[in-house]
């Protein structure tokens, strides 16, 4: 079998200004990063701000298991099927971290005969966004220090500042740090920590931001730290909003690239699901959407997390509100769910896909609550047996939701027709209708309750002491109408990542707010939630090598 | 007057792709990073490595002084002149670190009519080398500390780490820091310190490879460590030089952009002229000689160290030896060597004139000790008079030295064509004999000294303590055959900053010597390296923005 990179490596790519002209993207609209990658001109972006809207397609997931579900290769199979079946499609998906990519991932962009390419460049440098924003990160705690250093005007409380630099790498040592040491000519020292670049605020903003004066605004709003009177201090006090918004000038703009079958694609952003919202950028999906009949885009982890943040925190900021939400299981994850270890996931057992069936169940009930109508993708594996995959059906009709195998990471659009037939039936019949969780207006309580009891399923919130504090200040300091953002384990409805399935009765305990106002949302932190990951004994790095010519090895 | 981004802005960029035709670059030997600017393929760097050589000029300075000598710009203006001349030329400079840029310089592209362009952009991220280069510091930096937590199976003393993390930005904060605080799951508590991008051993590294196995090979040499017995710790041991060759596959090719006046320009690599060689790549020089007929390239400050290893480090991985040095000057710049302070430069004062010009006369005399005929070009200012600059005549007619005023930064070529001129003569006169100061087979102490003597005019070197035991050191570990790249005050020839002019009966104390022994070559440290510049009460970056439709403002 074939790995990712050598099907990757196998395709002759067309040069992207061939591939994009199917959505009516010319040569001149493009920025070209070599033949096979571009960034989509603001002026194009201008001209096309009145075209008509496409369907739009949110692709999400069960709950995450070790046995893996397939998001982003479903999402690029989806699409290719569509394309394939004459439909006009687009994609507009994340673009990965390189920090993964080192340690434990080796790549992310799609896999088998579902990827976007050049899945090298994707996965390495890509146009440079993550470089602009860990660059705008760090010259704001440049700015920050150096403001300290030469008298602290504003009065920052260094006990207070919140923050911190980043590195687009999995670096464990840099979590906690003591910086300024050593001279008086080296800073004010004080504690710090490095994240890793797409925890940042400012990769959040990116993605929401609708066009540089909106993405300045953010970046004016961001609150980087507190004075001795515990006012927050913005970075519009340091009025360096600005150069961090010229700095950010080229990563705002949507890139360009294709699958292996030639289907335009859209990767741009890719901010944390736990921290942040977990989607690409508003202005990546907003185009797709004014090019394309159907743009298939898709939130980080499961459907409770992703598709909950792309509904209430990405929606309001889009021309339009998605039309069908597919759901992404596999049969092996499904038994996972009911309780199957995962060295027994080579035996059949139909009990348990019945069992873990409840997960998937909560899922598609949560996405009605919103208004939408769900389409049940399974990601198929040679193991799957037909007693289980009946058994599936069977449970699927009873909720009356469609449900389809779909094969694209072997068989590429091929693989995707049923599933794509489904997508168009639940959009033609156009029964969608949006609907937010909340209003701006609940108040952060009221958010996050709903959140818990309607979606998660538990069935109270308990909020700590500081975060009791925290519901005060931010009143007072009037940002107590954002939305929320939940940061929770993606393994479980609950804050228990063990409790798999779809557990009830449970408690949900907010033990802190983090204010990204800049973002425009409050993130409601439910327990440690990891912003720098470490590399593991063995990293993907040690077999990462190039040849004379320039061919890259060990990119998986 | 117009500001240099206002000049920039002005002109009407022609595509790069029809820029570089003029030298036989075809669209297809270019990977375009927008219109305006592409890196050039390894395919066509191949193809034409048996092209017929062109003549090289290397410009360099006097030693620079507040008052400012313009080496960039009367690089720029040369080859400019040369082109109108009807000689296929091409430049080879340096990128320039986003760190100062933010910080003091706001840029640094060549100056007025003598810039290359796009300025924006090659003052912000380019095409991204810079932002590879870091990755690929601090991946190495995240992975030794990985190795350490891991079990530090290579047994590396943690208290002898010498590999830095970077960041490119002006930080005084990261220049000491401690990391891997916090609790066992954050790794191994440890000092640590951030340098400015510029100044780590990748870049320079980058800049001496000749191709991507010379790049790996040189990566691999790097030393990061000792261990508990003092033996070397290589990147090799580690078995991740794949990895950072693989980080830096684009990096590696060399950029191209224009000049006003439409001169192919190579801007590619930029290493810190103190503790590195501060030369562009071997790569874009290399390939201009084999495009063009005349290459015009800059060394770092002043001749004393610019020239200096651009001739000892550099020449030696070139195809081709220098056939002229330009030694760049003003009227001011000499008038300061001769004792007057930067507030009484407006007046005339030809003895100063008379007095500066000893420090102009001895880098004429070591650009001759290398065999090279020197040419002096004059930075022409306003406030020049004709007394001033008939002494200069007069004085460099004595050493038989051509000099020509030259104003590209007002006019652009038609300001550069006496120097142009002047500068084909002396090339065309052939007597370049190229000498390298040096050989291999010296050690440490002979090639310091020689350096010391011949071309700083002291009379003696000491050693101390900890350089004593180094030389041992590093004559046992097979180092001491590699060339010396001094790091000393680039504003005098002696290791004290405020002795302008030429000083005699000096002695330069080498402190400490730094194995770059994946760059290939050992650092004599005369007295403290700033490695990490710090911001300015008033960053440049507060007076930055951008407008809504995309115009950069604020660089200059």
């Amino acid at each position: 079998m074939k790995s990712d990179i050598e099907i990757a490596q196998s395709v002759t790519l067309k040069p992207i200004a061939e591939v994009v002209k199917q959505v009516g993207i010319d040569f001149d609209d493009l920025e070209l990063y070599g033949k096979y990658k571009a960034k989509l001109s603001f002026d194009k972006i201008e001209k096309i701000k009145a075209n008509k809207l496409g369907k739009l397609i949110l692709v999400t997931a069960i709950n995450p298991t070790p046995a893996g579900e397939g998001k982003s290769t479903m999402s690029i199979g989806l699409a290719d099927a569509l394309n394939k079946m004459g439909k006009k499609t687009m994609i507009a998906l994340r673009e990965p971290s390189l920090g993964p990519v080192m340690g434990i991932k080796g790549g992310a962009a799609g896999g088998g005969y579902a990827q976007v390419l050049p899945m090298e460049d994707i996965n390495l440098h890509f146009t440079g966004d993550m470089h602009a924003i860990t660059t705008a990160n760090n010259a704001l705690s440049a700015l920050i220090d150096n403001h300290l250093h030469q008298g602290n005007e504003l009065g920052i409380d260094q006990r207070r500042i919140i923050w911190k630099r980043v590195v687009d790498l999995n670096d464990r040592a840099l979590r906690h740090v003591t910086i300024g040491l050593g001279s008086p000519v080296n800073g004010i020292p004080r504690e710090d920590g490095f994240d890793i670049t797409v925890a940042s605020e400012i990769m959040a903003i990116l993605c929401l931001a609708t066009d540089i004066n909106d993405l300045k605004e953010r970046l004016a709003n961001i609150v980087v730290a507190y004075r001795y009177d515990r006012t927050p201090v913005y970075v519009r006090d340091l009025k360096v909003e600005g150069a961090l918004t010229l700095i950010l000038k080229d990563a705002i703009k949507p890139n360009l690239v294709q699958t292996i079958y030639g289907t335009p694609a859209f990767v741009h952003g890719g901010p944390f699901a736990n921290i942040a919202h977990g989607c690409n950028s508003v202005l990546a999906t907003a185009t797709a959407l004014r090019l394309a009949d159907y743009t298939i885009t898709e939130a980080g982890f499961g459907a409770d997390l992703g598709a909950e943040k792309f509904l209430d925190i990405k929606t309001p900021n889009l021309p339009t509100t998605p039309d069908a939400v597919v759901i992404v299981a596999t049969i092996r994850a499904l038994k996972m769910h009911g309780g199957v270890a995962k060295t027994d996931l080579g035996k059949e057992n139909v009990e348990a896909v019945r069992t873990g069936f409840a997960n998937l169940k909560r899922h598609v009930e949560n996405v009605r609550k919103f208004g939408l109508p769900a389409v049940v993708a399974i990601n198929e594996f040679v193991a799957d047996t037909e007693a289980e995959i009946a058994v599936l059906k069977e449970l699927c009709a009873e909720i009356d939701v469609p449900v389809e195998l779909a094969s694209v990471w072997a068989n590429g659009p091929d693989g995707g027709i049923n599933l794509a037939n489904a997508v168009v039936n639940a959009v033609e019949n156009g029964n969608a209708e949006y609907e937010r969780l909340y209003s701006d207006e609940d108040s952060l309580e009221e958010k996050v309750t709903k959140i818990v009891t309607e979606i998660y399923g538990g069935d109270k919130v308990i909020f700590g002491k500081k975060a009791k504090t925290q519901l005060k200040q931010f009143a007072q300091f009037g940002w107590d109408k954002l939305p929320v953002c939940m940061a929770k384990t993606q393994y479980s409805f609950s804050d228990n990542p063990s409790q798999l399935g779809a557990p009830t009765d449970f408690a949900i305990t907010i033990r802190e707010f983090v204010p990204k106002i800049g973002a425009g949302f409050i993130v409601a932190l439910t327990g440690d939630v990891m912003t720098m990951p470490g590399l593991p004994k063995k990293p993907a790095a040690l077999n990462m090598d190039i040849t004379p010519d320039g061919t890259a090895i060990g990119l998986f």
